[in-house]
């Protein structure tokens, strides 16, 4: 099988690279970027075949920059990975969990790990990101320091994991879209993604769903996001069941464009979960 | 008139301490927190009759740990602010705008100002709030560095505006509830805020909005969250225009119940757009 070279938010050990991984399996070529954006580009320039982007996590809800991205990109979603978090508190080799005074990580990171945080009486330094930061107390050498990150970070940079499910939750899950220059084909158990806004008057967001409810089509997600032209107007964001190319999806789509102002398939993929 | 006193998250001359000014006027006795738990638990414990939080912003959208906690908490909507965000750059008094190398602030705020702050060719270094970057480079006395935060921050601290407007937009709005025990009696010029739930079936959400539609409410804003017990199940924010004691709003109550899992009505106050 060809390689697929595959860009993702973070540095070496990021969970978005982990949820490639899961996905692409041993062809992988990973491609570390600094932003989103830079995530975006290079698979619009057509540098790099695909990207691996996150968008929801169960317990801190819609990924908004990802969001943003999709609307005034090209690109389409071509697949779904649904990714296990699993936080770790890691040092360099020689550190021992008692010495351990402050703890940097990506403030969601740091958020979703407060309980054992604040139990352990550590400070914290918030970092662009989680890999980013085991390289970071690596590089500087830092001790007292810990960072927290995947086991894989820890891997990668030969580092020690002084503590593992340090998280408050278990039910900690990241969301996914594979994106290329082209959807996928149907499968028959098939999710599709698209934006669409509707008339700034009242019941026009009714409108629209009523359109999905007629055409029984079931929702699995709704997210709202301002437009940035009008203080609190808004494009919706909408996953439904069905490929694009089903009778009954094509069908809703012509609907949908006459009930939305506006409306962009961001593509169909086969379902994470069947 | 009695003095109120105001729970906000971060130090003095952070926006929502502006907001707070632009809703309470004179009478205000601003309360600052660390976290927006604290702010919450301030006002949950008696210790302090008002919170000020940020809900959503024009170019970011929702602050979701703000929803989250209104979801656990009994405190009341009484309140709405619209509020301009102005970002400036600020250094201590003897600095000048070509020294400056490395600029502090919160991430929203750097990533609000990225074109201007890659123009300068600034390095950019996250921090918890904006005025708290401010306070930070006065104690620690920083040279050629400076932070983005409120012209208010830079008086209070005794700083130095080096650069006024220097976000990407000018259509930079925060809204924010103002909390406290009850909520607001009628004006005739209200809107109300609920937090439900839906079966997790097809058509449900629809089932839902039908209730609104076919009482004529006019939806302002709706917004999901994940619930954190399952991944994937989400509760729904709504706002709408009306008081919760008007004849109309309490047979859609009435209604709503049914057709939901779960109602918690927030509270109704005065809408700050008329």
């Amino acid at each position: 099988m060809d390689d697929a070279d595959v860009a993702f938010q973070g540095e070496r050990g990021a969970y978005s690279e982990g949820a490639a991984i899961s996905y692409f399996g041993e062809k992988l070529v990973p491609i570390s970027c600094r932003t989103l954006k830079e995530v975006f580009s290079k698979v619009e320039s057509k540098k790099v075949n695909f990207a691996v982007v996150p968008m929801e996590n169960s317990l801190e809800g819609s990924v908004n920059e990802s969001y943003d991205l999709l609307l005034e990109s090209n690109l389409k979603v071509r697949g779904e990975i649904e990714y296990r978090v699993n936080h770790c508190l890691i040092a360099n080799p020689g550190t021992k969990l008692k010495e351990i005074r402050e703890v940097y990580s990506h403030p969601q990171a740091l958020a979703q790990c407060r309980g054992y945080l604040s139990k352990m009486g550590f400070d914290t330094v918030p970092a662009y990101d989680t890999a980013g930061s085991v390289l970071l107390i690596k590089e500087k050498k830092l001790e007292k320091t810990a960072a927290i990150a995947s086991s894989r970070a820890a891997e990668i940079y030969g580092m020690k994991v002084l503590a593992d499910k340090i998280a408050g939750s278990t039910r900690n899950f990241t969301r996914f879209f594979v994106l290329g220059d082209s959807d996928h084909q149907p499968t028959g158990a098939d999710k599709t993604s698209i934006i669409f806004s509707t008339k700034h008057q009242p019941g026009a967001l009714y409108a629209v769903m009523k359109v999905f409810a007629s055409n029984k089509i079931n929702l699995t997600k709704i997210e709202s996001r301002p437009t940035k032209r009008t203080p609190w107007e808004y494009n919706f964001y909408v996953d439904f069941e069905g490929h694009r190319l089903d009778v009954k999806i094509q069908k809703l789509l012509r609907t949908l464009d006459q009930a939305a102002v506006f409306v962009k398939i961001l593509g169909s993929y086969p379902a994470a979960r069947k």
